[in-house]
């Protein structure tokens, strides 16, 4: 039998080493997500996920056995993150154009907070090809059907109150999403097309507020913004 | 000398040997398109080229040289096309209401017509690993900022006249573009999610008329269709 203070001794062992697994687990997702993301999965190297994460290849592959594999868990790590904040504007206590604007820059931040998110997801969504993606499927309905099936519940719940226009909720809920993902996807193009950089602080609040302004000129029926807009335009300077 | 009988002849000759070259190059750059939206510069395989375009690999090697040439060709033939529709509606005598949201149709049916396109161009745009992309550059000079300031002169002369809100005319335009491009280059994931086809003639059609809508909603101060949706929204049912 153990005396108490070896036991607590080996309990004290045991959550370390615990700790240093989750320690080590997340350290090699962020360098998977940040290789993938660059790379795709074609490109990624296994030796220099395992280098960026400062653990050797060996562990790399007890961890997460093969690239397939390690790929998955880091889509599952950047969906089941976005899924659990967006899931939680969703549930607060609050009337539908309200919850829909929340959830807009809820979404916005979250993307512009880490542009590699969008970068996968595009890659992911286009990993069609001979090998195609196992992980899609997945991905849509532990993650995001959920997210869109309450998001139809509050437009639905929006237009009978006559909140929002009669629209159609889906393609509302796509071109919002589209508006936040495309816009840092891009960058790079819009970077050369424009000889300006979209992504100082500046120009991503600006267009934060263009999204902000988008979303309630095409979602709501009584849209303060839009009214005052439309009547600076159509006075004419005196 | 040769008579005039058979100069003829080998002016038939030529003319038949420089149509075919032109329809052996348009053969290629179709087959390579399909084959670069579906598998991206690394995967794509310059044998699987030839095959589909019904030539030698030894006649593709002498038309493109190599895989990072013929990539750059096919590039540039979805970016010629598109940036000649484009143009041809921007400079049709309009006023700015009716000619952005001529280009926001047009725009939508060049990408809707191929939607290998915008798969292309999304992967080229990412292409930013290792190997970096080499033709971005050429592509935003040439085709893409002569787009951007014909537009950016249009979204000024309609704020100027009352006609359009007073938004950021950039900002505007990645939101339309976003919202054409990003619904094709999604629709697989959209399929899983929604678990409903978004490419059939008639969801397609659909989408159109939302961005075409949403479009509406974001840039114009009298909105008909937005002011007929306000209204039915905000009436009580008798």
């Amino acid at each position: 039998m153990q005396t108490p203070a070896k036991s607590r001794s080996v309990s004290r062992k045991t959550q370390r080493s615990q700790r240093d697994a989750a320690e080590t687990r997340a350290a090699i997702l962020e360098a998977a997500l940040s290789e993938f993301a660059e790379e795709g999965i074609a490109g990624a190297r296994m030796e220099a996920i395992a280098a960026a994460a400062g653990v050797n290849k060996a562990l790399l592959h007890y961890y997460f056995r093969d690239k397939e594999r390690l790929y998955g868990a880091a889509l599952d790590h950047v969906f089941a993150t976005l899924s659990q904040r967006m899931l939680e504007v969703l549930e607060r206590d609050l009337p539908p154009p309200e919850k829909i604007m929340a959830y807009a820059a809820a979404h916005f931040d979250f993307i512009a907070a880490s542009p590699i998110y969008p970068r996968m997801v595009q890659r992911e969504m286009m990993r069609a090809g001979r090998s195609g993606s196992p992980h899609m499927r997945r991905i849509a309905e532990r993650y995001l059907r959920p997210i869109f099936l309450k998001i139809m519940t509050v437009m639905q719940e929006g237009m009978a109150r006559g909140q929002f226009r009669r629209i159609d909720a889906g393609h509302f809920l796509v071109s919002l999403i589209a508006m936040n993902v495309f816009y840092f996807s891009t960058a790079p193009m819009m970077a050369l097309v424009t000889r300006r950089n979209p992504l100082t602080p500046q120009r991503v609040a600006e267009r934060r507020a263009a999204v902000m302004d988008a979303v309630a000129a095409m979602l709501l029926t009584s849209n303060p913004a839009a009214a005052h807009d439309a009547g600076n335009g159509r006075r004419k300077p005196r």
